[in-house]
């Protein structure tokens, strides 16, 4: 074999000369994986497609191809693909011919194992520097290797292959990055010991998309049609979708690691978030900005439960899990094919516009797209049949960026023509005036402004330009990383012991994985086919859970599992709310700090928003010496957990006041006589309507502790009181003033609390000991809540 | 003439026998204007229809048609009426024919003029009713005149044709009841004087079209499946329309006075929105719960003003006032011939779902209906061209009571296939399954469940019998009377001297008169065309007015009219929030009392949703010494002119503390110190973002008043203050407080204030004279935005 130094040597007084500029900046781009699947399918082609797009650039390149074989075995194998190379159907055949030899001549084949390997390759291009008097810009090493083998290689490259001070190093990294946060953690320290920030290029080929990598400048572009209508008051929701049509199969020892939120969902959807959230960048070249306009996104984006999502797995999955991976004929595989997530912002922009994101295999088309619903606030008097496309308010509003394939087939970015007629850079995008006899999100093709790229793409030969260029807004940084899987970490975690729903592939599909997003709340639109279900799992039912109602104390007693006892809390005290307001106009609530109310508070924000929440007062059943905004302080909580997601009256929130002249519970300010003179100002006959109680581990509730004198203080509504943990200082509501509530409930959860319920489901009578135990209503109702955990053990 | 007794007495023994129960309660009708446009068209036709359906009802009826005419002229008017009576087509002609007889000859013709022919008619009831020995039930007057005459005939029937003690009287009267609050207080007072709340029938003819009779019922009946979606989660919006082709040609001496609000929306849409809007009564009968519903209906309307609502005339209704009323040429009418108008509800259920009411004259269709549009909340896999009508989420879901004419001719309920199947009274609705291939609505008819009357009644023939039975909800009780108009009157004073946008008529008014509902804000979609306004107007056009931006008092000055003055300062705020919450994350806001910000604070909750809300602290500039909850309260008013519109952090509202230990401002409580404190803790440096004043016509700003020594305290940032008017007592910021500021805006508007601004341009210096004039930030900008009236005087 010629080395290809010669031909290059040749060339570069030859041929290369008719398209180069007299600079001599040289560049090696060096693919470490040279004849891997995906080097074979899209890499090799993306450098050829780039060195075809930079020739006249005023570069000069020489390509390396490595793998960890001798180059008896690694050569051929790598030449074979090159042969396969084409250039894109605009350039003459001639001409093609001309450039495929020429860049056959640049790219040579290099052992790449052990760290003497990358030290030979090192004095190579050192040597072909030195021989063809080029000044040398930078280097690229391409990793084209699987995940664990990043580190050892950055480290062998960060050895030996630096090249001099003026000089850039890039190192290209393949997804995954990890599995979740802890791994991508791990993997990103490792790196950073060898590799600094701005030499690490993670690429996401998907944000290599044309439609997709337009968003911003298209954004942009437009941003004056764009800005008043791009915030939750004019946008409905926003629609992230990438479907695909085949299954995991021989894939599945990588996807039973991974499953479609890690595959597909935290990184490419997620990315693709940012950008259509993000404030639009003033310099859309300035790539720092777009970053920091990004973490932006980052930082407001609600946190994920197992209520923002819906999973499936199609039903062939688990079989060829088994087979592919010789497990046990009874092991079930929990790894979801399908995901449909809805994301929200807390910003003024986004705050509430569900970011759908959804993604799977085996579905009933490969399609992906983003998409922009925009809100219908028109009224047309017209008779529907006469309105005009351009015109007509009433027709969906929307923008589609389209990735390709489904039924338009080609990436296209889409208008509704009753929006505006954007501003499209017209050497790269060009509007499309044929387009298939379909409808589409609702509407005939000739209802949208469409175009298309001039050029088509493929996703590489978009961005490795871009690393060349130094251009990092299409690639993930470490931050960006970390802070996707901040995100996504807690939903995988949720999910991990979750059934997904098994849904048969391909259009038998129907309407199974359609979805539904109320709230924050995702859920399936249509209910599990037990067929199915039977078929694949064994698993107990919901059934299996029986609720027992029977009695606590001499009182009613629910009880259940922890979620479904919240859930029944939480209707128990709407349907108590509902009531009281119909009557009296007001509802008084006084709910207790701690932990154990937040899950109800998170329930009633979720899933109550009929509850009257304008007509409730909210009162503090005890509360810590701490400033209001203390994250200690149970206001607080409650505010951030409840209050805050509901328009409520100022006047009718009533924290207690234990932060008074810039001090604490200090007896001399009167906070508990202020309390007290305020619950009898605003509560008819100081009787709450509803007081929600919880018990401790001691047998302590509201702020009332064991062997204290608090309890027996009855005269007072309010007082101060002394807690055995941190912070000790507290003003609690007496027990005069809770037993002359309408309605008690206490919440008793966890394990942790079985003890003290047994003491306590024996009568005892001895409010010193047990304050828990004097809680009676005089005149009133008390229901204990109690989770099987709790009164079970 | 034989008279109608003879024939009575001789049917009653025979004929009438045959339908009749033994039953002998007898009702006497008086149709008082027996021979006018509605008692032809429809009133006579009603009648008959509910005579034949109330035979064999237990009751016996006799007839009175009268006029002021003698019955030499009247009788054979009202004759050649009655000879047009139809029978509905089930009814087989012979039955008909006997029918019709029948109720001719229980049908008389009497002078209905003087107070002595109503003691006539009443002898003549009688005298029947011994004559037959009729146990009589009650008496129904129908007055079917103008309705000036009302009080008139009300007066003559009460002075002398009250039936005994026992049997009742009811006297129907139709609209217009008034044409503002005033007008309609005033009759009501009238009528009151002689007639008992519940011997009044106001008919709303509209209330009895079967689509909208059966609002309530259906509601009730499908009550299970609409409970959970009932409400702002899932309804978009509720659109009430009333479209009509005709124009007013021929009634503009009419229609001059009232114009469309009046004619139709305050009575006919206003009640269709109760139907919808009400809590579904548990008791469908129960009319005292229907009307008790009705009003908290009422008082849940947010206030309409400007904004709320567009409305058009079409262009030749200003000739034919001119020509049918005899009017100068340049004779120009105000009175809308359309309207569009959202309201809103302040309600748990409805808080953000717009209802638009719209009608109008000479549009492109006749169609009458009333459509509840579901939220779409669904995100669909499947391709849209597989989804299937019955199960897809993602078509539209509405419900639509559909009066008739339009696309579908003929009275309907429609619903959504992906809703439910309705539960529908199958003796009175069929379910239709052939029906015209077209699309409604966005859906072709087969997406839907459609349903029609049985039989289909006029609405008179629906209402009569309600009335024979009291059954009341379908009609307009003074209290329900009194409400709508006070939720009307506002707007039509707003209007009064507002131009219409001029509409061509027909199909040529395209999306002209489509409109735009976003926020709270309605605004036609589309610009008007000039040619048409020019033609027509010639009025002082936008332009005139020019935004005056010089300098005051050696600081900027921004001057317009009122609106548009107060919409700048609005933008301007939001500007400076924007700015400054993108540089520090918080936006510091002192804001004053009184009555001038409160427009600006209607303005931002109107306009300004993109305001940066949750990172803004709202501080008081001054407050009265009264209860936060109290109407005088400063904080009061902010709170319900803006803060209660967003959901802002409890933490980041900061009233004034004037209420401590049950006292209002006493120095002993240190209210002032502990605000200065807060001030201290939260604003970095003390300097607010912004601050915003007004001043007073004697030079006071913020609580600080001339003459008095608070102006000078400067070593303080809150002080306590005299007013010289009520409520004297006040806290309020101190000059250096205020002048540390970064921003400083000072509105001020009025011809009152015209003095002060005129004496203030010139240079003065003396805070205790003028303490406005020593507002002067030290650091940062002063604007003063100052309307016309203010400046120019």
């Amino acid at each position: 074999m010629i080395t290809s130094q010669v031909f290059y040597g040749l060339l570069f007084s030859g041929l290369l000369q008719m398209f180069t500029t007299e600079s001599k900046a040289h560049v090696s781009v060096i693919l470490v994986g040279a004849s891997g699947d995906l080097a074979k399918k899209y890499l090799w082609q993306g450098l050829f497609q780039s060195y075809m797009d930079q020739v006249g650039g005023g570069h000069s390149f020489s390509f390396y191809g490595g793998t960890r074989l001798h180059s008896s075995e690694g050569s051929p194998a790598m030449y074979e693909i090159l042969k396969g190379l084409s250039c894109l159907p605009n350039v003459p055949s001639v001409k093609c011919a001309l450039l495929k030899e020429q860049f056959l001549k640049l790219t040579q084949y290099h052992q790449l194992d052990t760290k003497e390997d990358y030290s030979i390759l090192n004095k190579k291009i050192e040597e072909l520097l030195v021989q063809e008097g080029l000044e040398e810009e930078g280097r690229l090493f391409y990793l084209c290797v699987p995940a664990f083998a990043y580190a050892d290689i950055a480290t062998k490259v960060n050895a030996t292959c630096r090249p001099r001070k003026a000089s850039w190093l890039r190192v290209v990294l393949e997804k995954p990055f990890g599995h979740d946060l802890n791994s991508a953690q791990r993997l990103a320290e490792e790196l950073q010991k060898v590799l600094r920030e701005e030499e690490m290029y993670r690429i996401d080929h998907y944000l290599g998309k044309q439609a997709i990598a337009h968003i911003l400048p298209f954004r942009h572009d437009n941003h004056h049609s764009l800005d008043p209508i791009w915030n939750q008051h004019h946008i409905e929701r926003v629609e992230i979708v990438m479907k695909e049509t085949v299954d995991s199969k021989g894939r599945t020892s990588f996807y039973e690691q991974y499953g479609v939120i890690c595959d597909v969902i935290q990184n490419h959807l997620t990315e693709i978030l940012t950008f259509v959230a993000m404030e639009t960048p003033v310099n859309i070249s300035d790539s720092e900005e777009i970053h920091r306009n990004k973490m932006k996104v980052y930082a407001s984006l609600e946190k994920l439960d197992k209520e923002s999502a819906v999973i499936g797995q199609y039903q062939a999955y688990n079989a060829e899990v088994r087979q592919e991976l010789q497990k046990p004929a009874d092991y079930t595989s929990t790894i979801p094919t399908f995901a449909g997530v809805a994301i929200f912002l807390e910003s003024p922009r986004w705050d509430s516009v569900p970011f759908i994101l959804t993604a799977g295999k085996a579905l009933d088309e490969r399609v992906g797209y983003t998409r922009i619903v925009f809100k219908n606030k028109a009224f047309c008097l017209q008779n529907e049949s006469t309105r005009k496309a351009e015109f007509s308010q009433c027709k969906p509003r929307q923008i589609i960026f389209y990735v390709g394939h489904g039924d338009l087939n080609f990436p296209a970015i889409l208008v509704s023509k009753n929006l505006f007629k954007p501003v499209i850079n017209a050497s790269s995008w060009k509007q499309v005036t044929d387009f298939p006899d379909v409808h589409m999100f609702g509407l005939p093709l000739s209802d949208y402004y469409i175009y298309t790229p001039v050029t088509r793409k493929d996703a590489y030969a978009v961005l490795i330009p871009q690393i060349l260029q130094a251009k990092r807004d299409s690639f993930v940084n470490t931050e960006d990383l970390l802070a996707s899987w901040k995100v996504w970490t807690p939903l995988l975690k949720e999910f991990s012991r979750e059934r997904p729903r098994v849904y048969p592939g391909g259009a038998q599909n129907g309407d199974l994985l359609d979805f539904t997003v109320v709230g924050r709340v995702v859920s399936f639109s249509v209910a599990e086919p037990v067929a199915i279900i039977s078929q694949s799992f064994s698993r107990q039912s919901a059934s299996d859970y029986k609720v027992i109602e029977s009695s606590f104390r001499g009182n009613e007693l629910v009880s259940a599992n922890t979620e479904e006892l919240i859930a029944k809390l939480a209707s128990y005290l709407h349907q108590a709310a509902q009531t009281t307001v119909l009557e009296f106009g007001k509802f008084h609530l006084a709910v207790s700090g701690g932990s154990s109310p937040i899950k109800l508070f998170q329930r009633l924000a979720s899933h109550h928003c009929t509850f009257p929440w304008k007509q409730t007062h909210f009162w503090m059943v005890d509360e810590r010496c701490v400033a209001l905004h203390d994250a200690k302080s149970n206001f607080r909580s409650l505010h951030d957990h409840l209050l805050k997601h509901f328009k409520i009256p100022y006047i009718n929130i009533h924290p207690m006041p234990v932060h008074m002249n810039q001090r604490l519970c200090v007896e001399d300010d009167h906070g508990a006589d202020l309390y007290a003179n305020e619950i009898k100002m605003l509560v008819n006959g100081t009787n709450f309507d509803f007081v929600l109680l919880g018990m401790g581990a001691d047998g302590h509730t509201a702020s009332l502790f064991p062997n204290s004198q608090a309890p027996t203080l009855d005269s007072k509504l309010v007082l101060f009181s002394e807690s055995p943990v941190k912070p000790h200082q507290r003003m609690t509501l007496s027990l005069s003033a809770i037993n002359k509530s309408k309605n008690i409930a206490v919440l008793v959860t966890g394990r942790s609390k079985h003890p003290i319920v047994s003491k306590m489901s024996k009568a005892v009578e001895k409010p010193l000991k047990w304050p828990i135990a004097s809680v009676q209503p005089s005149d009133g109702k008390l229901v204990w809540f109690i989770d099987y955990d709790a009164l079970l053990g």
